[in-house]
């Protein structure tokens, strides 16, 4: 009688229509049926993101496959760049950067911090020869928020490529990547846009374009974007995930990006107002939107308790393991996340901690209240 | 009223079991329940593949993306390799070789025609340092098998890696690496496995196991194996591609391997008997069990013909367009190849074809009775 509710980051539940979309028979991707779908999948990733460029691709992949593409698709071996690495997201920057020969200067940001833009920008000065800087819109493994806007300016005037990994910040933030600057942006589908792993997606300003090289065959830009643009792709796509993808969109923009934004923003600022209100408090100096990580040296136990009323959030990776515990608003009907807090403070009365029941949804909803949503 | 009945060498169409597991909500990878999932699907490739070995990974892309894995994780830059190039995905073999900075030698087989093992014999002494054979046990863009046991002996001899394509041989062949002398073998989601495309396998023997490289990320195989054993992933992986998959090897297994390939067997010989009938022949010198391949120079005709009547066929690719339409025998239940060629029947008929109505059909059936399918 009890079904077990994600609140990960990643993945994250499948609405109906998803999981409609994924159970119908398969078709075949050379055909004008999926032509049509796959363009049209193309149109509303332009609407999500207010640009009429037809510079994006989607690989068969989750997204650290895309991660990859961005490194090999606009940088040579022997490239200087820079990478912000401030959790498990921005070592695998750094990793990647180092595995196909690039030459990272590294920015280390403490766990949980956010990277300082001036701090940037003085690099880039020491450093005048790199051509790109790397970082996480939102760093999943610390719930932290970098200055994407601000960083994407540090990188124009040193003409330097802004490579975001937006993985869990597109379908939450209003991303218009040329307002905010940004050169490279990476995407994953089980984040945001609330499918299954798999699918991942890789857009590129004009900038960016003329930086294209041929390193890549399976994440080959070039090879994809020729295909993509007429609705066709060079290697099999995952048919399924893009169809559902149609779906996906069609909500996200049915509400619009702005309304999507605030209610994470909401969600972000009632969870935090409601863990406070318990006595816990948030991890993350500047918290994305997009999770929120709690610190408790009993992140454990809590998580372990929640689980067993049925609620599954995550805890914390390496060095944060037992430190905190990540509570996902990604495509979260606030509704959900009322139920959640309401069930974390039966959890943490249970574990003896001096709290008030009710404390934590009050705040929880007031801030609903306060946004509107409610 | 009419569903489009798909025939094409992937995607083949989705049993019901695999599209409900589909539909299912997601659940998150790092659980006990994934783990337990993913550790049983092991288990069913094992007994598919009649090896006990942990020798294999997947990974989260296409068909592919495992190539791209087999090139990079077996061979380092300059290895001399040689590349039996039959169709359109033995040029795959040959452009991802390249690409990676192997040298390949090319044994070029003329399109339909099968590799010769005695040639392959004296390419691999004329080369004596080829690290590797790359082939296809089945091309599936001309519908030839490739002598597979045999190139593996060749190998063999010659202390070569005998790396297969076994895309859309894998669920049609009783396959058994170790005895057919397979080290690197590939697999594809949406061919014989039954499933949606996405998901890609790599399995390798022990000899492979030797030269194992660290040059890919994404695709490495090293990263990839030292989780998966334990059922995890490095990277994350296709959720409900594996869930999935759990059903179909199951369904697989049910029917049992011998069962599987004397079904394809019978599939392949039936239709190639009917076309016969109906005057029409196979363009394959050694057809291939998963797809027939039909020579006419009116395969352009028949095929829209047999779509307007909501039979989905594939066409020719390249220089093969036009010259020849290609059948899936895939997973296929023989009612539903009947139902195909009573169709095929009809479009001849109307085409102006001279032939029988019914004598394809009987051809057919004759065939399923004498291999006791019927």
């Amino acid at each position: 009688m009890r079904q077990e509710r994600l609140f990960t980051p990643g993945p994250v539940e499948l609405p109906e229509r998803v999981r409609q979309a994924l159970s119908r028979q398969i078709i075949h991707h050379r055909t004008e049926e999926f032509r049509r779908a796959f363009l049209e999948v193309r149109e509303l990733i332009k609407r999500m993101l207010s640009d009429p460029s037809e510079n994006f691709v989607f690989f068969a992949s989750s997204g650290t496959g895309a991660m990859e593409s961005a490194v090999l698709n606009f940088f040579q071996e022997g490239d200087k760049v820079l990478v912000i690495n401030g959790g498990k997201f921005g070592e695998r920057w750094l990793k990647l950067a180092t595995h196909w020969g690039l030459k990272p200067v590294e920015y280390r940001v403490e766990w949980g911090k956010s990277a300082d833009p001036q701090e940037v920008r003085r690099l880039l000065k020491e450093h005048p020869d790199c051509k790109g800087v790397f970082f996480q819109i939102s760093e999943t493994s610390t719930g932290a928020y970098h200055p994407a806007k601000e960083i994407g300016e540090v990188c124009q005037e040193h003409e330097a490529l802004c490579v975001a990994d937006a993985i869990t910040a597109l379908g939450v933030y209003h991303i218009v990547p040329k307002d905010w600057k940004i050169d490279v942006l990476v995407g994953g589908s089980q984040k945001g846009f609330l499918l299954p792993p798999g699918l991942s997606l890789l857009w590129f300003s004009e900038r960016a374009e003329r930086s294209l090289t041929d390193r890549a065959f399976y994440f080959s830009v070039k090879k994809e974007l020729s295909k993509q643009k007429e609705g066709q792709t060079a290697w099999t796509p995952a048919i399924s995930l893009i169809l559902a993808l149609k779906e996906s969109l069609e909500l996200i923009l049915e509400e619009g990006m702005e309304r999507v934004e605030k209610r994470h923003r909401a969600l972000s600022e009632g969870t935090l107002k409601a863990v406070k209100a318990l006595g816990l408090k948030a991890f993350a100096q500047h918290p994305a939107l997009s999770v929120s990580a709690i610190a408790s040296d009993r992140s454990e136990e809590i998580r372990k308790e929640l689980l067993k009323l049925g609620i599954r959030v995550a805890g914390g990776q390496d060095e944060l393991k037992g430190k905190i515990f990540r509570i996902s608003h990604m495509g979260a009907d606030p509704k959900d996340t009322l139920m959640l807090i309401g069930i974390l403070e039966v959890v943490l009365n249970r574990l003896g901690y001096e709290m008030e029941l009710g404390a934590g949804v009050k705040a929880f909803s007031k801030t609903m209240m306060e946004y509107g949503l409610w």
